[in-house]
């Protein structure tokens, strides 16, 4: 069973969770409010028509590399050229550099759409969005017009070369180096690893934007600098890089994880981006662009498991299900595989809101809320890539397991989503990186206010619970104000240890404390889409999916939340281990 | 790095946690108590001088069908020719078939060793354990005479013929057929699949134990019969059966799994095991040893992925940890790092614990308290398997994360160890199986005495904690009691609704209910682990891995612990999706 863009679950979300009508209504933007489900149907025919078939034969070809030439898999190239003839490359761009000027809303949903067809694929214009971002920030006006166009149009790709075998989460510690050549370009010279599309035959030039150290550059991440060294030189030479091999992972075969090496032959030609040692401020524009969506990614792959468990649940028939008469009953109507199907389907729809609230953000941030909302849009961001991916392994190993035997087939494709998501909690910073994120930067932007002014909106959203009153919320309402309550006792906590003298005391309690606010954000957005859907049946909508909406939002309530007072307690009372690990781990 | 066996932490969990010197005790076995650090010594000697070698190799090579010929990797026919020389085969069983009638315990103990060094390897005798056990519990005096002292010795092995493609936890649906031959044997017709070690070069000869159905049978389970259908019989000749293909998997490539043809000419001989239509309960000798040990297959790949990602973290360096003066230190140092593998550990620890405890009942019953340690059993064989394999999903996943980018790469290890687990909570009944085994068949025993004495031993752990009153263990003493209310009122809880007129509703939360009894019980055991450390600490024994023992209590009931009251919150209140899965199904 192929991956189907849930569109119209993406509209209500996008409308009553994450507020697109009030982006669109900033204006600045190149499309009209009505034309939001025509354009998410459209991308989603694409995502189901000519992205989702490549995904099992990637999976079963790979890329592969021979004599430096990487060839992708079987349809790779015409489906690529689809994506760009189709214009799909450069949804979120801005229409002076020849994109479509959408709102990132509206490149949200699309991305997601992207990725649960087919991870492996979309990698290659998500890499491709960061470059653009990152160039059109922080690149000269000369490099933006020679490089940005094409990006835009996805005519050339573009690649993120940071991490070198000593160093990984640690930037500090690269070595590739960087001299000027006198005519205002740099030779570039080192060893990159776990290059995402470094090198393949989708495009004729690849712009990688690279890390690397000036000679007396300082010690440390504030001796590197950002350079654009594209395969192709201007003048149609090749420059003096390569693909040095192909990692051999457990899942995204189809997608070229290079090694890279740059400057055998005296040094690789790159221009500077930004300034010179200033060069992690500019790749942090791209990867935070890349984190949401690498989040979006995890809901897309999430999503395309809970489809596929779904159908399998529906035609495979086991057992009798409690009030069926039949002999036997398809294994949907198992109370274990409910519970299954459920909990992937609402996490799915949790991670989908909160990586959602996070593009709202940034939409927002250019409209009149300005710095506020490019405020949470920090807070949300490392709780949109975290969370999300994190359930996408939770969901794709649930979507195994609903499979049975099966699942552990790989022709069945379960085991695969399941291989593809497991990366998406390590790269672009692991999760435990963002949980460190979250607690020790955002948490203390602007003071606390934006955290706090964050559960205030989720207050809202109980106190909205409460005076709708409806008995199809269950015990929504008690369990949403025990998690919001959860959520801030344990924020207080994580901003008074951090302002004592021992602040690294709150890293012990950061990824706990990450998932205590995806789930209360998450409940909090689910019981929101409920409210609207039963504002809608009240008021005289007879679609089925309301009530459906409401029971998912009670599901989540009633079954995932309750996790969060335990989560409390141990981000505030399990952080002895700081003093005894080492004895614990000893042995 | 290859996998070692942990025997001290094996002999201390014998020996403190689960009563090895009881058992010993009551006699009847073939060794004193002398003689345990001897033998898991030696066990773990030949588990990674002999088996652990094999797994990377056998991962990439697989296994391989050619004409009917299934060959196993390279060495590993060599590794069981030394297997079943050393004797380690017959280990458990009685010395009255040629075994060494070492206890359960003994027995546990070393299946962990091997699958910690190898699943793919391990799974053949393990199979051919639960042969061993159905063939000499129910097999007539010939069929013992003839397979029980060859399969004990290891040269020949077992399977267990149970899946076919319509009938996988529902064996109601199976429709191998078996008709009498009029000489006292059974021609045996039909399709099987998921077979594992179905066909291979390993033994002369593979009894395969077979679920079939006599003409004339009554429907359902009630008309199924157990046969033991050896690939060649008794005079030389090969039988009519085949393996007619192998499975392309997720993980344990090196066990091949077979779909196996039976009766291409006419029939396959059999012989009867038990009565006619009697088959189930025949079978079910079998998988209630095979669940314990699948349980310790979690624990010892779990134990493995813990043991390469401390390696890894210990040698690889990033960032500057907390309290550290070199400008960078090893990963161990990280408080989220630390985090993971605290947690890897302890529930590794945890599910080791419930497994031996589940030996241990094995063991008793054999002994003066007979029955009531049965049950024991019976009740912790679910939680062994489901919670032990489980926390394998989760340990091995966290070990991937632990190395970062390099985990997703297949020649670092860590992502076969977490593929090679995915398959331990599908097969032999799946957690959803075993969930709905512990709340519908094993709460209720003896009208809910068994489990009620089982969380009063808990209780008398959480009153030794009280009563040793060291800092040592912080919240451990508030954690356990309240751990162990929630596992009481949700206990409570499920026997009234089982007596109700709705007991499927006790279905809704039986997932939640066997993690919540996994967790409040392993942080017994841990505790108990403590205490017993912490007394020898008291009484002078210097030995630093006491404290450690203490330290992993501490973390398990301050940071694990704690989703005992969501869990409790979840089964109590969480099962209105009864009513509602259909509608948050549907869109």
């Amino acid at each position: 069973m192929s991956y189907r863009a849930p569109v119209e679950d993406m509209v209500f979300t996008l409308r009553h969770v994450a507020g697109l009508d009030g982006v669109l209504a900033q204006g600045g933007h190149e499309m009209a409010p009505e034309d939001v489900s025509a354009i998410l149907e459209e991308a989603g025919k694409f995502a189901s028509g000519v992205i989702a078939p490549l995904n099992r034969t990637g999976d079963r070809e790979g890329a592969r590399l021979q004599d430096g030439v990487v060839t992708t898999a079987p349809g790779w190239r015409e489906a690529y050229r689809a994506f760009v003839e189709g214009g799909w490359n450069g949804l979120g761009a801005s229409a002076e550099h020849g994109g479509q000027g959408l709102p990132h809303l509206m490149a949200a949903a699309c991305t997601e759409m992207w990725n649960g067809a087919n991870l492996s694929f979309s990698l290659c214009p998500l890499l491709t969005a960061g470059g653009i971002e990152a160039l059109a920030q922080h690149g000269s006006d000369a490099l933006k017009e020679r490089y940005l166009e094409k990006l835009v149009s996805g005519e050339w790709t573009a690649t993120m070369n940071l991490t070198e075998p000593q160093a990984g989460s640690d930037l500090a510690l690269l070595r590739t180096r960087a001299e000027p050549d006198g005519e205002g370009r740099y030779r570039i010279t080192g060893a990159k690893i776990f290059i995402t599309y470094g090198e393949h035959d989708l495009a004729d030039n690849i712009c990688h934007l690279v890390l690397a150290r000036l000679k007396d550059a300082p010690a440390g991440t504030r001796g590197i600098s950002l350079f654009l060294v594209p395969k192709v030189l201007p003048d149609g030479t090749q420059n003096d890089l390569r693909c040095s091999g192909l990692e051999h992972k457990l899942g995204i075969h189809a997608s070229p994880t290079c090694s890279m090496a740059f400057g055998d032959h005296g040094g690789a030609i790159g221009w500077l981006i930004g300034e010179e040692n200033r060069g992690l401020a500019c790749m942090f524009t791209m990867m935070n662009s890349a984190r949401l969506n690498v989040g979006l990614q995890g809901v897309g792959v999430a999503e395309a498991a809970y489809q596929q468990a779904l159908g399998y649940a529906r035609d495979r028939r086991q057992g009798r299900a409690p009030g069926d008469s039949a002999p036997t009953s398809a294994i949907v109507g198992h109370p274990d595989i409910q519970r299954m199907l459920l909990t992937m389907k609402a996490s799915t729809a949790a991670a989908r809101a909160i990586c959602y609230l996070t593009a709202q953000g940034l939409d927002a941030a250019e409209g009149p809320e300005g710095k506020a909302a490019n405020d949470r849009a920090s807070l949300l961001t490392p709780v949109a890539k975290a969370f999300s991916t994190d359930i996408a392994n939770e969901v794709t190993s649930l979507g195994v397991q609903v499979h049975g035997g099966m699942g552990f087939i790989e022709e069945t494709g379960a085991a695969q989503l399941m291989r593809d998501a497991r990366i998406l909690g390590i790269y672009e910073g692991t999760n435990g990186i963002q949980a460190i994120d979250l607690v020790t930067r955002k948490l203390p932007l602007n003071g606390g206010a934006t955290v706090h002014a964050q559960i205030a909106t989720m207050r809202l959203v109980a106190e909205g619970l409460l005076k709708d009153g409806s008995d199809a919320f269950g015990a929504s309402v008690s369990r949403l104000r025990e998690g919001i309550g959860s959520l801030d006792r344990a924020t207080i906590y994580l901003l008074k240890i951090l302002a004592s003298n021992r602040p690294e005391a709150a890293l012990a309690g950061a990824t706990p404390y990450l998932r205590l606010f995806g789930l209360v954000q998450g409940a909090a957005c689910l019981a929101q889409a409920g409210l609207a859907a039963n504002a809608a049946l009240k008021s005289g909508d007879t679609d089925p999916s309301h009530a459906g909406r409401i029971a998912l939002a009670r599901f989540f309530a009633e079954n995932l939340l309750p996790a969060a007072a335990g989560l409390e307690q141990t981000v505030i009372g399990g952080g002895s281990f700081l003093d005894d690990a080492a004895a614990a781990l000893a042995s």
